[in-house]
């Protein structure tokens, strides 16, 4: 019983997911791994699956009133432009505001540093009922800090066992985690780099940094190849999604929400007061 | 120099913005006050609406990242089932959830209990860039507190000239605020919250108490008028919110936030880099 539509002939849980033994080198950004449709028909199925995704979200937000603490946590990562901006405003947009709780992860603040890297991550963990957003992660402690030496191997190195323990204790506790990893080609990036670059309303995305990282390229696919072979777990795997074509990315990731919030079997809360005594006493007030 | 659609025959910053002298028993919650459309043709200026909000919205935020403080503080308050829910999911969810901020305050917790009432308030104030949504506000402790004798009046009592000063506060450190006072009748809310005992995707929505808030409603009206007298001010004006409409509630606040935003007179930020330097440095990397 699924309701995926006719276009996918996979389902993105199961061919997205990162097998052990990939390798970083071998992903294809430009694939639209288990889609057969084109970019011309993926806008109406778009719309239909934000409504989809808005419907158990809602469901999800109405049983976190209820007292039910489970929540859903998207955590994406990607290099610049890989377009994490436009997972949260196309796709995860279609939620109410009031359920969705977004955290961007910059370079960490003063306080930050000073706590442990862990610190601030707990900090934004979503409530019972709500979708957490984690716009880069926990996960930039074993990408940019590895690739920029910013600590040392030796304080690196642990924190893949750690963050392991620390999504088995999330997941445990009742949130169901969604871990992305999006990966945009260097060509395609440039293209979307030069964009921001040619038009003055995109100006604030540019960051002379993401030039510099694209010369850190070959560190970073080593980084990133670490990351899934040493924490893509059965209780928080990550999905790998190929982001040089925006309208399949989004697409996919709306899947694996709307996957995830299904997995969860919920269901209307029932009442918790006397439905026909109320509407008496409704009448009379 | 406006776009405000045709329908509008007045701003609705002016038209319904709280007039000294108005008693809170002679607003009409049924009314459509400086619009002459209907409901059939509300939901194509809606759209439109949303998309002019979400691009000042994207502007906002494009100037926090580049440094701008200001912000934007939406208040929200209004009886049960005045359509609070329906503005943030409707009327603020068109805007990115990367610069939306959303609070709901219910009954204090514990440890904001242990607190100034403010303190809670402080804490969800929206950084620089964003737009912070409260739905029921600090306004609660001189309504439901005031109302249900939480506190003493020697207690309640000094908290309009505090919060008065609070607000001056915010805006002058940069917040345009936002101030909504929604009413329903208290026919259209028996409908409403009959609806919610009808339908069971509805009975989440649905406290019991709702019910007994309403014999209250004469002491509401007294305490929303105290509200409306003492702290419509002109750094955080009220405005009054006619709700039995529910189309026409959130066309008005669309627009107040529209121009809210407009008044900030936002444009791109300027690039902080060399455009034509990084664009030859993109071109090698």
């Amino acid at each position: 019983m699924t309701d995926l539509p006719s276009d996918w002939t996979h389902k993105p849980r199961k061919i997205l997911r990162f097998r052990p033994g990939t390798k970083v080198t071998d992903i294809d950004p430009v694939s639209t791994p288990g889609y057969t449709g084109d970019k011309s028909g993926s806008e109406a199925v778009q719309a239909e699956r934000n409504e989809r995704f808005a419907g158990l979200q809602e469901m999800l937000y109405a049983n976190g009133k209820a007292g039910d603490n489970r929540s859903l946590l998207l955590v994406l990562q990607g290099m610049d432009t890989a377009g994490k901006g436009g997972i949260v405003k196309h796709v995860v947009g279609a939620g109410d505001p009031m359920g969705i709780r977004y955290t961007g992860f910059g370079v960490p603040s003063e306080e930050e540093r000073a706590h442990h890297y862990l610190w601030r991550i707990h900090k934004a963990l979503p409530p019972g009922g709500h979708i957490g957003v984690f716009d880069r992660s926990h996960y930039e402690d074993v990408l940019v800090v590895r690739v920029h030496d910013l600590v040392p191997p030796d304080v690196w190195e642990p924190r893949y066992d750690e963050i392991n323990a620390f999504e088995k204790e999330l997941a445990d506790s009742g949130t169901t985690i969604v871990k992305c990893a999006m990966f945009v080609s260097l060509d395609e990036q440039r293209r979307r780099l030069a964009e921001r670059l040619d038009r003055p309303d995109k100006y604030w995305k540019y960051n002379p940094g993401d030039v510099t990282e694209r010369l850190l390229w070959p560190a970073y696919q080593e980084a990133y190849q670490a990351l899934l072979d040493r924490t893509s777990t059965d209780h928080a795997p990550w999905f790998v999604i190929p982001c040089d074509k925006k309208w399949y990315s989004r697409l996919a990731i709306n899947e694996l929400l709307i996957e995830a919030l299904k997995s969860m079997q919920l269901s209307w809360p029932p009442a918790d007061f006397d439905v026909e005594a109320e509407k008496k006493r409704l009448a009379q007030a």
